[in-house]
């Protein structure tokens, strides 16, 4: 997986349904926390920064659940970029198991956007050129 | 959208994000409220009993996020049946806001799972001839 | 409970944990649910209108959990004021069983609020006279 | 704050509202992850194997919540033991901004349960002694 930006999360009391495994959308926000993480430590801008005055909205979301995840697994996940548009970026992701089975994997395109100064609308904005030269160390 | 099980939610506080609309992972919140609706509505299958024995874990996702929800607007959500397996079924389903257009959109594929009797693993399991029956009205 | 505001809710797939009961946070969006509707209903503000220009934050919370909720559980709400103040209300809250058991009840502490231009920052804000009135129908 | 068990907790873009600040349901979220991390460092007790045979549910809480959490802020979470009864314990907890400032503090008090054989039904359970003494190093 190299080029990939990883991050570690661990199942928490919080993601597990009554059959005790990670009920799916909590998947999506663990997701989520990972584009919050690969912004801030890979892009250098922080969500509480990015969101002053845009945002990253997801427009395309597929998902494969392959194998559950219950209470206390440690799950490993990776995103990495597939197709960087000029506002918008087509990510692949996996999140594995500890022994390397696949738990679940897919894409997901997110868009950048900027607010109007009412914070009501939003508009597609390009990558600015400095964002484009860190977000390609990640193209796989 | 002949064949569709319909439900209305309003999306709340709880749901929304910093920039006003919609966290996606709440999306796919009510699409399963929605799935669990289908369950108790048209199978007459509420998830109290559903979840004594076994469940219908997600195992494929598609969603296409078309148009922002705000708080306060209210989503008509439908689903229905594309193909219809042994074990599995393979859903459409779609949220409209008010005035018709498409919020979101995409596909999503259920599996029926016995749990084993400690509940800690579980293996697909056939739908019984009563409950296809009442699959096969919502098949599109 | 003469003059406390109503509304039914019941219990989801996504409240409930691992034992197959009400994770408490879960509670917690259910009673912010109840304030939400107890503004579009009681007091004709919907939150959409309201957080255009501020907010009601919870400062203070008491809960008593006393008899677990479970899938599919309908439970009945109660709000009511106790103490009204300049831009605060002290109120008194309880979820009902089916059978009219105590499912949970305690006091919250909500206060009207004014967000900057910037929103940025709040600061307190005296409930305007149309609200207080109707705000004491629902005093006990 | 000696004696309590201490864990950090970033502020994520899942945990704040429409008006950028912590919604309070959430800060619960956190107070039961920091539960979880007790008992896994604390008590050697992941919740994983806590949750086979019985649980620890939240019977009583209070929370002030003093000043508002924002996207990227770190928090502090303490949690000490104030009262230890014989199946039940009344703790203590605060979480603290950068600055040393309180963002929220309260009590909670939780009781030890065992699940009967089918999990449907739960009845309190006294600490063992080796639980007792790692729990009486957290009394304040």
């Amino acid at each position: 997986m190299k080029n990939a930006f990883i991050k570690k999360e661990t199942v928490r009391f919080q993601h597990v349904d009554y059959a005790g495994i990670v009920f799916y959308p909590r998947f999506l926000e663990m997701l989520n926390n990972l584009v919050e993480d690969f912004y801030a430590e890979a892009l250098n801008l922080p969500f509480k920064n990015l969101h002053e005055t845009g945002g990253i909205p997801t427009v395309d979301l597929k998902a494969q659940f392959k194998k559950a995840a219950r209470l206390g697994d440690e799950l490993t996940k990776y995103l990495w970029i597939k197709n960087l548009g000029g506002a918008s970026m087509h990510c692949g992701f996996k999140f594995e198991h500890e022994d390397g089975s696949v738990c679940l994997e897919g894409d997901v395109t997110l868009v950048r956007v900027d607010f109007s100064d009412d914070r009501k609308s939003i508009k597609a904005s390009a990558f600015p050129d400095d964002m484009r030269a860190k977000l390609e160390k990640y193209l796989l």
